[in-house]
């Protein structure tokens, strides 16, 4: 490709609106421009990129067994009210009408689309198991769309569904999935782990995602020193401590906070050690058997946060987790939050783990600036749950028992799931088994967040100049920087020639053709983060050599013309 | 690929929903299952199609310098306000609402956003020519979705927008674009047309489409016999008769005609040739000076019907054309349409060629129940317009000056279009000329349905037992059909074998391995089409031989097993 017949669309200055360096980077190499809010065109460069990891899922999957179809971005809602989404479903999900005021959604996913065909098209269980899948436009209608391709409304998505008769059959399924993910990230050149994570609005019980490591991740995960154990914080076991709860030593006593409110401000202004109080929080569930809906309260350490999908799985909450409006809680509490703890209340108490082994500890006292010091479980608080209910710290025991906890931050380029029968329960998917009996099938989903895949790698492979593309997925393999081309007769003649012979031998090249400065046009290909670079100048050429320089600044040397040809391909294919 | 580990989805009946030949192969041979009203899911068979052609377009489109890239479906209301097309554009286009009460268009075209993206990006004359393409998925809310894929709601289209300075440079890379479809054509291996086309709601002035010939074809297309001119009907020119108008011989008279409402009442009933007299249509336009809407008149020879695109661009018509009702026609002419003529009329009188040179001619009296015999132009019908108003015929003088007419159906597949400024100019699209000044450029859009040339393939390619593919978009090269597999030891070891090396060669080959009897095997891989089948038996074994087969019943012959790897990859690769 020649620049000058390729819009190349760079910037030098950054947008002010791109918060994430990949999403600075995308709009500065002109990989992507904005349309409007979350909604992205993809500029030449940056659909090459794309291509080339939809590419290498492809072949992945299809190595793995799982077999390409294509489903419909608009879906019928009366499948998603079948499987109970459409209800479920906030407003994420677009839901339209047509000129027949019919209504539709433009799917998120397809697992409704998916169980529809299969339930139609496979009836028996000689064909299966059935790995299905497809690269597809998804619509989610975010409410806060951001930080580019990574979190926008309109991408891409390779999403796989899988059926099975057994749960053994699924799970040997997930494993090759698993395999085929870690493939495709390894191909691909990323530095990613797959860690345990909770399964959230699409259901089932076992799940993974798939993290690229990088600073800028929106998710935390918990890593042991130990073993190979991962988990998104959302998910990761905050396990019970080992040691014994003190004996009680003091006595129960308020003191007055009337300006202390928070944990921090009981720290400040009463020295308070935020790991020596709790932090209580109210939230809505089914406290009581007769069904009726009241308050709960949940128990943290001041130096611990409450973990809301934890929360949430407790029996007595809600789910999803609602926290109490203030005048439900001063009506029923008699104080309002800031003055909360677990002694005397009328509602369940759930204490956290961490929470449940203090003695002597600091709590509000349910009345409005007091608190009390010296409370101790059992004597004070005699009615008590004990649960997880908090995200893991630095340091915390891994919950595989070897090794503690680090946490680092990660990008979610994958998510796999072990579905069962959410849906094929809910919209009747069965097969006829071995004994000519009707069975429902069991489930699982694969997903991998393709354009999302591209501003993931660039979050990990960038420096000052720009990106530093991995091969496997660089937009151009090499660029050809003929310098002041336009001044010399030879230069022209060279570099068409090269360009021709490495065209002709497969290689992407880019070949730099504007009447630019070299400088400009050096600063434009490392923006582009183009892995291999030839310069061609007439000092190099009085000794009849080019100069090649790789990207990421390690080698720099100098060809003959004679050979130039065959050792860049060398280099590139090597 | 083995049919065991794929989904074949052959079905024996063909579906009493499919009209068309078209979609019920493409249920039968499990290419498509309908998800609902216009909207399919492609299967695997259907989609390695899909993709083959969309492969083939893209190749031509990189050949002929056009540029990927890739634009949301989503698309923000504003931008159709801007270019007008919000209130022009009808139901078809599905408009929608998200989160936040904003309004967006699911895409069923992109001028707007690349004319968005170009002046946002492109400042200068050295940027240009540039022609921009995707291949993308497209929404069009059909009142009628039907045929399958061939008239569906959501679809895969190729579309290409350019950008140029001058009409001059629009000429020419539409005249490059017009070869890249050619070529496109030719090489998918279909019989097709360029014809000159009407510019509909896409607007512009010189536009030609694409058809694939085909009987089940929806449009009309014109002929000549002594020349290249080929036309859409909408579009094809009925030229003046070369023929004078004889000179009047009969007086005016009236005659009753209570039960002759329609021209063929009236040659039932009264003898009168339909090429011997008028219809008289009454539409809706601008009659006078004052602007006012009203009512105006067209006139066709009995025998012929009125083409409305032509009808509408007469200046006295309103666009789109609008029959009058009947309450507004009995109003102001004082009689109902099935008594309408020209003599006599207060309104404007627009006659077609065809019908200007007839004498002594039959139309309506304006009298409920009378028609006028001997009606002669300028004696009896003083003021009117001549205008062509009609659809050609069959043996009509073709406009090119050359040979007759001939009408054959189509099926359109591609169209292109010179824009000229209509997006520009609305959404103030310029660059910099090489005077400095902002100058609003002149655009080109060039559309292929990637989606609905899969389905005009199979129109033009089946016979009674399925399709008959074109190798360039087959979804395998070949089959390979082992007889009663299961019953035999060396059958499978060479099946096996054959497989394996045809695959490694990069052969595209379905092995047939399931415990089916020949006769199944057979009936699936002729209706899925395969254009090449090795029968592995047996019979033939014992001689060492194994059996080819062409899907088009040409040849049939016997290779030996040593050389049989060899000479299908030379049949293949022909």
């Amino acid at each position: 490709m020649r620049t000058s017949q390729y819009i190349l669309a760079t910037l030098k200055e950054t947008p002010s609106d791109a918060e994430i360096v990949s999403h600075q980077l995308m709009l500065r190499a002109g990989m992507i421009r904005r349309l409007a809010s979350g909604l992205y065109t993809w500029l030449p460069s940056g659909l090459r990129v794309l291509r080339k990891v939809e590419a290498i899922v492809r072949d992945e999957m299809e190595k793995a067994g799982a077999i390409e179809m294509l489903m419909p971005v608009i879906q019928p809602a009366d499948l998603w009210v079948e499987s109970g989404r459409w209800e479920q479903f906030g407003p994420e999900l677009l839901r339209i009408k047509d000129r027949h005021n019919r209504e539709f959604a433009l799917g998120p996913t397809h697992e409704e689309v998916i169980t529809e065909f299969v339930r139609k098209e496979i009836s028996s269980y000689k064909q299966l198991p059935l790995n299905l899948f497809q690269v597809q436009t998804k619509v989610r209608d975010e409410v806060r769309p951001r930080f580019g391709v990574m979190r926008a409304r309109e991408f891409t998505m390779k999403d796989a569904y899988s059926f099975h008769l057994s749960d053994t059959c699924l799970d040997a399924t997930y494993r090759v999935m698993h395999q085929a993910y870690c493939n495709i990230f390894e191909r691909i050149g990323l530095e990613y782990r797959p860690v345990i994570a909770d399964t959230g609005s699409i259901g089932g019980s076992v799940s993974h995602e798939f993290h690229v490591l990088a600073e800028s991740g929106e998710d935390a995960i918990a890593f042991s020193s130990g073993s190979d154990y991962a988990a998104n914080i959302e998910k990761a076991e905050a396990v019970m401590p080992t040691e014994a709860r003190p004996e009680p030593s003091k006595d129960l006593n308020t003191f007055a906070t009337p300006e202390a409110k928070t944990i921090d401000e009981l720290k400040k202004k009463h020295g308070v050690k935020p790991h020596r109080c709790v932090k209580t929080l109210i939230v809505y569930g089914t406290p009581n058997e007769d069904g009726q809906r009241g308050l709960v309260a949940l128990v943290v350490r001041g130096d611990h946060e409450l973990n809301e999908l934890k929360a949430e799985k407790h029996p007595l909450c809600d789910s999803p987790l609602e926290f109490a409006k203030d005048e439900d809680i001063i009506a029923n509490l008699g104080a309002a939050p800031g003055s909360l703890g677990p002694v005397g209340l009328s509602i369940p108490v759930i204490v956290d783990r961490s929470a449940s082994i203090l003695a002597d500890f600091v709590a509000g006292a349910n009345k409005d600036g007091e608190h009390y010091s010296g409370i101790n479980f059992d004597r004070d608080v005699t009615q008590y749950d004990i649960a997880d209910l908090r995200n893991v710290v630095e340091g915390d025991i891994s919950p595989c028992g070897q090794g503690t906890l680090s946490i680092k931050r990660g990008i979610e380029v994958g998510h796999i799931f072990q579905l069962g029968t959410k849906y094929s329960e809910a919209m009747k998917a069965g097969v006829l088994n071995e004994e000519g009996k009707n069975q429902i099938m069991t489930m699982g989903c694969y997903g991998i967040g393709v354009s999302r895949i591209v501003a993931a790698a660039i979050e990990q492979h960038n420096d000052k100049n720009g990106i530093l593309w991995p091969q496997s997925i660089a937009p151009f393999q090499l660029a050809i920087v003929p310098m002041n081309m336009h001044k010399s007769h030879r230069i022209p003649d060279i570099a068409e020639r090269i360009y021709q012979e490495l065209s002709a031998a497969g290689i992407e090249v880019l070949f730099d053709d504007r009447k630019e400065r070299p400088g400009v046009m050096f600063n434009d290909m490392e923006l582009i983060g183009i892995p291999h670079t030839l310069v061609i100048g007439e000092r190099n050429l009085d000794n009849n050599q080019v100069e090649y320089k790789s990207r990421d600044g390690q080698t720099a040397e100098l060809f003959d013309v004679e050979n130039v040809v065959a050792e860049l391909i060398a280099k590139i294919r090597g």
